[in-house]
């Protein structure tokens, strides 16, 4: 049994701090790093670029809407083809700052509202995946098993791999529960890191409805932005490789 | 005899328009392309680089300070080191952005403040050699002969080219007469092609207050910000072919 | 027969100019000037505003959203009570300035996606209308007959005075012919000239599809953002003023 | 005996939190607002504004360089007259949110590197209170005693407040210890408490080398941005409170 375990980091701006990326980056073993958009400025990008490479983790871009008021949770519109070309700017900058850290951008996974859209609307999924294609050295994707995104990725050639979440509850269909749902969201440690361990064993991930849904996975993604979310990391990190699981990125750094 | 003709294009904002880029592509065999910083987004990263790789022109970033209402012409405090990263931000996105269209950035050249700074202090200039030199593929340096960027990037190891400005006096050490000083600026488009010519024959330029002094140039800056800067680098492009003078790139593309 | 001028003005910003503001004041009677959403800063404001006072024109806040790369032309998903709060801010800033300049904000009019969306959405204009009527001296808002900002302001007790577009074709219900649409926007000055004149004698303005509807107006608004625009400006108040209307502000400086 | 106790509050952005302020909004009579300058935005506004309404804390605006990733921090180099014009929009833009949240701007107090240069620079000064003296309702400044800003404010008849620090030490000629020099800070508690007591009895502050200095203060400005300083502002009041101090706005609400 081996699996990766990914989180959302480097969500700091200027003077404000978010999350403590030091503790999860001592859980995790792949980082997406926000690049700008959503958060971040190049000292938060750098920052956060060392850290990881100082603990051998895999670094993804995360790029967002540039709304850093918004925290890239509200939709701009904008033509899937501008889409394109503002996460290829984003994965640009963060990656020229890896070289400087002394590592690589070696996948992208969109953010927020930008992640909910690529992974429902096909048009800006195909940009996104396009965008990610062109450059070089060659990147992945980072989706959701069965979104847009992932058919994209795929059509296009983009190397794809995909996340299951540590503490959101699942429908029948392997969608997420709607957060507006009672029990859409898992807050005890142990109950989520249970369900991962049985989940690793067969690919059956229970249904809030009852029953369970097979799903494809290569990383787990963990949130780290409360400090009650660094215990639920580092309780699912923990009995994880307690129950013999092997925690290893999806790629290489 | 052999010489580049560079200009500071890509300037737009949004709906906002500078200067005009298609006839300036026209002109310039290479284009120093704004890269989020002092101006330009996403959009208009992509559209100048779009327009550049139809005529086959070289490609430089152009980074400035990150203050778009002040143009970059303000100088922000910050460590070099921080402004390191920050010119590699800025280079990556329009890197990025580059390999979309079909192009490549070959060299960096700083913008306003930044350039300023960068050629008078050698702290600033060896932080930005030292982000130039960590990127790959390899970039070039684009400065002033004699300056701190230019010794800066000799020492870092990356290859630096260097400019003359068309339209400003020269004093007899090699600087460019304050812009406060009468005479600082030529505007007649024809002097300002004699002289260039007579440049390209000798490498002495006229001195303001008399006699010459020798420079060293791989490249003619020309301004294209208002419609007389357009009239005045056709007029340099016309003489110079006339006199005999090749104009390509000090880079390929 | 009397009737305002109204345009949207200094919407440059930093280094960046839009349209020929000094240009627009000769011509309107009352000038909705950009209040950092959209376009503009402080510089441009008070500069606008200077202008403006120095002409006796009136002058109305024209908020947009934040978000000077779409410039205010995106809708910014945003819950109604926080788009009234984002108003009251740019009111506040460029009513501060106006004091600087020696004049006053008297009315509001919501710029692009902004005011586009507060014509049809009831609770969008009720947000818009409560913000007005919160601040101090009192403001008007100026809107589309017919549409949601305008029985918002009733319903707030806040005074509203209705504008009509020069430009634009009219339906038989009062409502603005889609851009997308053929004959959407008119571009001949002699011809918007006349069917103002003819509007103002007996407020029936023509449809596109034959026929006339009756509008409620105390402004026309005009466009002043391209140099065509200007001359048609120039020309609608030169027609009218011929054939006797007196141009006036609906409200006083 | 009797002071007001000021703090700067209302410094987060966006989704990124700093300081507790309805901690200090229990403690401080004053609250010196930040104004979407070097950090909030009109929701921080808006809830820091209510904060203090709903406790009878006095606001003042706080306006800061437009660098929210420098937080204030660095010099915007800006001719004065543009200072000027920044500081009135950011008041403005506060002042309106003010009237919103059922309360009112009282005063302004420039933050951090503004700060500084109006404590030092006789034309800044005079600008912001050039500014300042411009809007209505009539506002006050809040400074240090002997400071240019001080100074200008007096000049142009705008009414001016002095303030000390409770957690820095003062030099022999009133000036606050730069902190670089070793014991520039304070941190026991009890120690900032103890002084600020015989401070208000004889108006005599101690002199990190040795001896007093008289100094000037309506308010005594207390920290809330750490959760020690929070602690510290508590032990002030209480011991302020507990030795007959009456603390109290040095304006009404």
């Amino acid at each position: 049994m081996r699996i990766d375990l990914n989180s959302d980091l480097g969500e700091s701006f200027g003077p404000w701090a978010m999350g403590d990326d030091p503790a999860m980056l001592d859980i995790v073993t792949s980082a997406n790093v926000a690049a700008g958009g959503h958060a971040s400025d190049p000292e938060t990008m750098f920052r956060t670029l060392g850290l990881a490479a100082a603990r051998g983790v895999v670094v993804g871009a995360h790029p967002g809407y540039p709304d850093r008021e918004g925290f890239g949770r509200r939709v701009i519109p904008m033509p899937p083809a501008e889409i394109g070309r503002m996460v290829a700017a984003q994965v640009g900058a963060l990656s020229a700052l890896a070289q400087m850290a002394g590592t690589a951008v070696r996948y992208v996974k969109p953010h927020g509202a930008l992640g909910n859209l690529a992974a429902a609307d096909a048009e800006v999924a195909r940009a996104i995946a396009a965008a990610v294609g062109a450059l070089a050295p060659r990147l992945a994707l980072l989706a959701i098993s069965g979104t847009a995104l992932e058919h994209a990725a795929r059509a296009a050639g983009v190397e794809v791999f995909s996340e299951i979440f540590a503490d959101r509850a699942y429908l029948a269909d392997g969608q997420l529960v709607p957060r507006s749902r009672p029990g859409a969201v898992l807050h005890d440690p142990d109950a989520i890191a249970d369900r991962l361990v049985r989940f690793l064993e067969n690919r059956e991930m229970p249904v809030l409805d009852g029953g369970t849904v097979r799903l494809d996975a290569h990383s787990i993604c963990v949130h780290g932005d409360t400090p009650g979310a660094v215990a639920i990391a580092r309780a699912v990190r923990d009995r994880l490789t307690g129950a013999g699981v092997t925690l290893a990125p999806f790629l290489t750094a």
